[in-house]
């Protein structure tokens, strides 16, 4: 079930990137959600390809087809389906990777696993097309959970090495949160973003890609939320975080720089606040211990890889010839996917959190 | 199901660390496996408490009675199940907490989710000893991989920011990679061993704690296991890790600094070994590419906070009386819980491997 | 994950009868299999509606586009995807069913359950059209069998108190097996199938309906496969069956008149055949044995009831007015559905037995 | 994960007959319940061997020792876990069976599947005797359930073709339901029972067995649980009941018999209680439509073969020496285990519905 994914909210994820088209299956929301569909149309814009020169030339509506689960804009509670019929297609640029595995892409392990019947066009299945249909799923999510006061925001932490500042740890409001997924640029400080932009453009004059990371906050989740020991809000995020392509990494609240802290540097004291409620003074924990929500801010930040697809000459084999070649990745491929990832990851975060909630 | 975990193999851990028992019932274990106990037990020493003044005085044999699914030694197939009393509890140091949580703990958090009935004395079923359950897991899986030629082994890479070596990146032998293990302080050079023991000593003296990380590595995966994009070999191990208390974050292969890379930096390019088959010529990737492996080694990193119990002064509520008081946990613990984590962490790599090995 | 099944073959149906479409993702096909499509076509044939004056009038073509998982013909390995466009629907016949609950059908516990929410036209997700798309998954399971050596075949067992013939107990052929399939009227005795036609007429003609039992089997199943406890044969095959709509009850071997029988009666003696393997005499216990084949033929019966759209005045309630009112079914039904579900039947045997058989 | 069930609510069964113990892990069970162990005591006495000289005549206490997820009688919210020693086995008796399998066993099949590893002893993991972990966590499952208005019960249907009457269609009252889980023969007509009995005796007499029917009601369930198309309660409960060794098929409602009505006799007219809610006037279908119910009573049927182990002469095959050997099975055997498996059904029922309910 490796394209399926969840327990009470629960997906399947279909297509390969050149194929005839891709899409979700998506069970679990309740009856009686009315869905906003431009909202959604404005959430799926934002992964868009094409619409910066940031990112890839191929231009695709990516205006999903409501099959099922929808009747009248308002969930019906059974299986919403949606499929996005892939148009811009040039596959004979990928031929050739069926005998040349690029590397950094799953080209030879997919030719480990389905012995060459793969379709590799595109990536095929492995394609960051994918992630798509993941943000149909996700866009949904975050209308359901927005409704039970939950809103999750992200933004771009770092690329290349430039990093943003984090969302306030104190007093993170809704527009702090929700501030940089209006931007075509998703960050907190613009001027660091010009940084950020520089330095994609000049990884793309030499050929090259870079990388970076994704700070990801869920505000108004209820306490008390998930389980331990493999049901906790960690395990489910990441096994389903882990499913965007270029993750290499995944660290909550502090992070694996924890690692380097004191117990008393890294704990967070609890008080009470002024309506007397209990909350913690500070939140290196993330808002889960245990695996359980504690009612503070859900941190989680991502690892991403540099985009494997460079025109850089890489070394490769050819797989019928048995021998080592030199391979330039044609096609066209965004030198940094970090921008356009970012609902990605918010939509991965909501998802996972809704079933925690609809599991309760 | 959130003490459940697996599909083929699959396992559940139950008890608390005050209660009668703790362990676990293990599922997918292969007909006619002989496990050697000798070196099951030797593996449970590792995680073992009481073995050194680094760790919690609390002493346990924690030897596993096989209630099942073990005849004369060999396994039959159906599940085995293992359980380790509990003898040496003092239950009494804990009562406090149900009304004055501990920072960086479960105890608020379980409060919220159970309403006050969860089991505090000595974490419950949060404590790290829900962890012997796991090795017993864990150790068993060891030795099944083992026969089937994979290897899993991991030392400490950091504690308190003091850096180990990291395994080799080429020519990992066994013995490296099972040489850690063998120590009682589990790194690849003692001299650094001795430093981070005397960071830990150190934190013990302040009444405070230290975290650090752990480099697990599996050698002899055979490429083509894992599935894109949720049933892939970073979501499989991830879903597993992050059920060990403490974990804060995960990374596989170069991990997070990849997002500081460029792709031509990061990009592993493949060659043709002596033997004509093909491989990379750098293991930046960890083993795994689009959630599959590659046949390089699997390479794991797991951030592990400071332990949360200190002895000094920590702000936290009474629940009971709404008010903010000032807490100094008392009870055995370790100071550091990277050296018993490391067989933890491979007992994950393991489980998660051979869960994917047997679905092929 | 109530529209989704299985584990290392797993599938999610979607869809709504008068909605835009149905269709069904289908994962765990392994890769380089190649379809026959037109053997598929003329399997989906075999529920289609309209093929006789005995079924519905609504005419559908119920070719399904394939949308991912399939190229040139041959599978990829990832999901599968199909796709079936609704076109001959005429919403205006249900509008009532929102407020009058028809009997016999899920109107009102849908009404229980969604809140209003649920799409009622045509029986919305709980129609009998989605067993289309679990055909398509069924028919393409029924091949990657075919070619591992199992074949399974159905036949109509009785309408309305009017028994076939069982498939022989002692060597069942392949020709006696398919023959059915090849019908228009899926039975062995064709002047028992004449019989059976005249109930049908008789029922529609008294505005009324008739229900009946189908007999499965599956021969050249490996011996081994299942798992006791919850894993068996009869378990796995249970969990799928009970998802055609209008089946009131399953039966294994012998069935449930094995409880009428003695244990010198019901047991099945083992014996050598020519070649020396072992084999049972006869095959009360139908191919399981703990929930483990033995080699033997797989049988299967389920009892289907009448359908519950009748044109014949029944009692129902207008839920909007709190008062009780007369009910007579317009739009198009079959007055038996049983002809139609054989292949449905086969569908879900065919899919729980590749799913164990992958699962090894 | 064949040892293994559910979802919400979910649990691992453990042991062998004549290994150390067998026991349960049941998790999902939320926090703050109190246990009756007496109740539950009460309970399991009803399927302990040994009560008549009807059952084998092995005495166990199968007291179970709560190792988890209890304190102070209440439950914590985490795994509760619970062993039952074996203590009266005497393995000789078996040692014979891995080499003759005894017809209607799973001697053979597990051969198959476990090459031969399997604990025969007792029947090893396939044995009866397994069920009363299970009926460990129905009996909890029942608690639970009775505290939110849901009641389950059971009584012997038939017995070689001797039948009760079935529970009352209208006005089924607590005290009926209740009433045969009070007697040692659980039947609701007391002159029946006794000619039950006299063909169990008879049977024990001839070394021969008998098999015969359960028919189980859960009164009080809400309307809206479960759902198409997987999601059932009928697939759920199926999935579940089929783990009791010797059920060869089950039916809902009506059950199987609705094949042979019409439409207009089996579909359950709507009609208005007094109170203004709406029912059905009559309960065909067993309180399910399209997988979700309907308020109305639960009706599950089960059809259980006669016990394997007989004493007669049968046909069997030596594995070793290849060769048609007749066969008297040794040992202490119920000559029918329907009496005791009404407790077990109700246990099934009771735990599948408590998954539903949980799930919401």
């Amino acid at each position: 079930m490796s394209s399926h994914w969840g327990t009470k909210l629960s997906f399947s994820i279909f297509g390969e990137s050149h194929g005839a088209g891709i899409g979700v299956v998506l069970e679990g929301i309740p009856a009686g959600e009315r869905l906003d569909f431009d909202e959604l149309g404005r959430f799926l814009l934002r992964r868009s390809p094409g619409r910066s020169s940031l990112s890839t030339s191929r231009v695709e509506g990516d205006e999903p087809e409501f099959l099922s689960g929808v009747k009248d804009g308002v969930t019906t509670g059974t299986p919403i389906s949606a499929l996005i019929r892939n148009r811009d297609t040039r596959s004979s640029d990928y031929a050739v990777h069926l005998d040349v595995p690029r590397p950094g892409h799953a080209d030879y392990s997919a030719q480990l696993r389905y012995g060459g019947h793969q379709d590799v066009r595109g990536g095929g299945h492995f394609s960051g097309r994918l992630t798509a249909p993941l943000c149909v799923a996700g866009g949904i999510a975050k209308q359901v959970l927005s409704r039970r006061g939950v809103t999750v925001g992200a933004h771009i932490l770092s690329i290349s090495g430039i990093y943003d500042r984090s969302f306030s740890e104190h007093g993170l409001s809704l527009d702090e949160l929700s501030g940089p997924g209006k931007k075509s640029f998703p960050v907190l400080d613009d001027s660091i973003g010009l940084e950020m932009v520089s330095a994609i453009e000049s990884a793309r004059e030499d050929g090259d890609s870079v990388g970076g990371r994704i700070e990801c906050v869920a505000l108004g989740v209820p306490g008390g939320l998930g389980e331990p020991m493999f049901g906790g809000v960690e395990n489910v995020i990441s096994s389903l975080v882990f499913g965007i392509p270029g993750v290499r990494g995944i660290e909550f609240g502090y992070g694996i720089g924890a690692a380097d802290l004191r117990g008393s540097e890294h704990n967070d004291g609890f008080e009470l606040a002024e309506n007397g409620s209990v909350r913690t003074a500070t939140n290196r924990h993330g808002g889960v211990l245990g695996g359980i929500t504690t009612g503070m801010p859900i941190v989680v930040k991502v690892g991403m890889k540099p985009t494997p697809s460079i025109a850089k000459l890489q070394r490769s084999v050819s797989l019928d010839r048995q021998e080592e070649v030199e391979l330039s990745v044609k096609g066209r491929h965004d030198p940094c996917i970090v921008p356009r990832a970012v609902p990605v990851v918010e939509s991965a975060v909501a998802l996972a959190l809704l079933d925690l909630m609809l599991l309760g």
